[in-house]
């Protein structure tokens, strides 16, 4: 059984009155209940837990952590980043949501700004699939709809990813790639861009599809971390003349 | 013209005698000269000068940097690192030449380990053209024969490249993808194998065409960076029902 | 000098007034006219001409051909369909416009239906930059506008581009992969999607120099065709015991 | 369970006394039997039957087919190859042994020549795996040998893959990309080298291994097949003036 832990920065929905109506045990909260009914082994941690909720126990007992962040990013310690993205080389699936693009990890996981345009204007998002064979797109018809989300815009600033999965088209007139799929060393990486904490975005049953499709498809294979370092010829090499 | 910056730790040319025979000028100069020699407008920078050579107004007049580094890449310190990383986000290219896979400059723009497995044992190498419609594969036949060279083996722990170009034949029974290209941002990066310090293979005439041709592949358009952050509308977006 | 030929069915303006009030002198005229005064060689060539203006002579004198067919995809001859297809893969860069995506040599490099929805209502598009590195998007801002185009939409069955440019917004509430490039043989390709028979999109200076950029990036480089077939080894093959 | 249909052209089985010792019931035969054993619903068919043994019956039943093909790939009907064609781009996957690479429905698939170098000598081939994290290479170590094989060697003449999964290395001196997976419509594709006729490379446990991942990473997945065509605006369309 796949084990997720769901990872929270838990502030707005401890801090602003309107955004607890929408998730009043936080969206870790929302997000655990429903990747658990879905037959998944879920447990939550949060930034204000000693080590963020992340020690070395939980992340090794960890197929996927799913990622939740936007105000705080820059009050996740560097020595946590550094022993999460150990684990994203060694093969821990990691599903970023959101403004998790900002996140450190994520940051560090793509090399590049991450840097995109926004507006938060109460409007329509519709999530074409662009890639209908993606296991991630399993069980979702040709779109989703959104009646409010937060617009991110194009340009976003990632490398080419391995698959575009969904592009999002907003109202106000931008375009989005809003799920993409990466590879980095042994781990599976998802990128889902619908979850602004004002909208009750996560109780939508065809994002919480993408959402458990997601981490499924970024659960590790049972297998051996690659060996690097020095290494003996498998053939004979012959000796140089005049070497 | 375009304006290439090449930068070297050289250490080994300095401190061990049978790397000096090989390169008495340092791996810089003899980089440099077949780059100036092809019309390029080349510069050189080291370690151990002042900002690792590479000040601000260095790196603002540099379309391309050229990098090998092998023992000291800790000595290269973060604040030189990020202002490299800056400037291949906004669009200057990157050619990482051998060791520097392991550059912290390197790793940064990839998020992975980027190792690999290795052996310094004096082998033939025979790099295989792969995509041969690259323009970094221009003028080059089929393969380039190396009489000696380290080799690099895979599992390389990099992201899935943009293009693999070439993909090296190695006398003791290994492979590697030995000559790679990325985008990040709107910079250009290529990763070329070979140019072990104590064999002369920045001296062969198809290596330094692969090298010119990276250059020039990587050079940045004239172009305005991406604009990322707040952006108003550019559709009407109608007002929600009972929100 | 990069020699272009501007291939055009030449059916809509012939046969209806209305497409005639807009390309006079036929779609294939004013591409060549706004390629010509961008300095390339350009010529023109037609489904009725013998041939259909795609003689093997013409051919071999053509360095990137530019398509533009709609209704009479089924006339075109299997035997030029074969030509033109050796042709891109001898390194002959070819740019698709528009409904050519149903054209027999699209199919034939894509091997999928190529299929897509359509919706032809007057409805506004905006073709966002989603790669502002690439040479295809040199001198664009961040989007085009087009007051009126075909709708075409998502999901649109082709492999995955080598590299997505852009993607269309659509009033309507669609959105598509506009611009994407492949490279098949030693040829590479360019899709665009704008350009509908009643609309004036080719009179747009915007998305004439994306076709220019389109035709330059598809230039082929001076270089040898690959070889295939049996080959000698390059390296002493051991005799194997009991074999 | 995954419902495989093993296709053969069986003709060096019954034509050349060397091979039919090595396959004495056909290589199809070699082939289901693995993957019947690995708990797959496994069927074989064969050139000379009616219609191939691809009836619509057949291909309408078969979740993953297996194509082995040589010397009488002139021998398909095209009707038959366009069946099949059709049915990959609604979901069936193909998994394409060795000198299938030439075989109408690759090539049809691919829109390439599909060329490359090759060299019957009786000489080793290792096969190192360059993407540890994809599902085919599970179970698999850091390489495989092989005794003898046929050299197949770069440049292999395909579009670029969606993951390179394997690369040959062959004692005489050349590379080849030997393991690669495409998706073409709803349709998973690997193709894989390993095979040829003469030597017992299918009863190698390791190259059944990757055979079976192949089928089982192929396999559909239960979804609608994409709607395409003519299609009502989901959004109001303003009128535009003096249009």
């Amino acid at each position: 059984m796949t084990r997720v832990t769901v990872w929270n920065e838990y502030r707005h929905e401890r801090q602003e009155e309107r955004i607890r109506e929408v998730y009043p045990q936080g969206i870790h909260a929302q997000l655990a209940s429903f990747l658990s009914e879905a037959g998944l082994d879920t447990a939550t941690a949060t930034l204000d837990e000693p080590e963020h909720g992340l020690t070395e126990e939980v992340l090794n007992n960890t197929d996927v952590l799913v990622w939740w962040g936007h105000v705080a990013h820059q009050e996740v310690s560097d020595e946590i980043v550094n022993r999460v993205h150990q684990r994203v080389l060694q093969g821990m699936g990691l599903v970023v949501l959101h403004s998790g693009h900002m996140s450190k990890i994520f940051m560090k996981l793509m090399g590049t700004s991450c840097d995109l345009k926004w507006r938060e204007a109460g409007e329509k998002e519709r999530l074409w699939v662009m890639d209908p064979s993606h296991p991630i797109a399993e069980g979702i018809g040709e779109y989703i709809d959104l009646e409010q989300e937060e617009m991110y815009g194009a340009h976003f600033d990632v490398p080419a990813p391995e698959s575009l999965i969904f592009v999002g088209w907003f109202e106000g007139g931008n375009v989005f790639p809003s799920g993409s799929t990466y590879r980095r060393g042994s781990g599976k990486i998802f990128y889902f861009q619908p979850g602004h904490e004002s909208y009750p975005t996560y109780y939508n049953k065809e994002i919480q599809q993408v959402i458990i499709n997601g981490v499924n498809w970024c659960a590790p294979a049972k297998r051996d971390y690659p060996v690097y370092g020095h290494s003996e010829a498998l053939e004979p090499i012959r000796e140089k003349v005049g070497v």
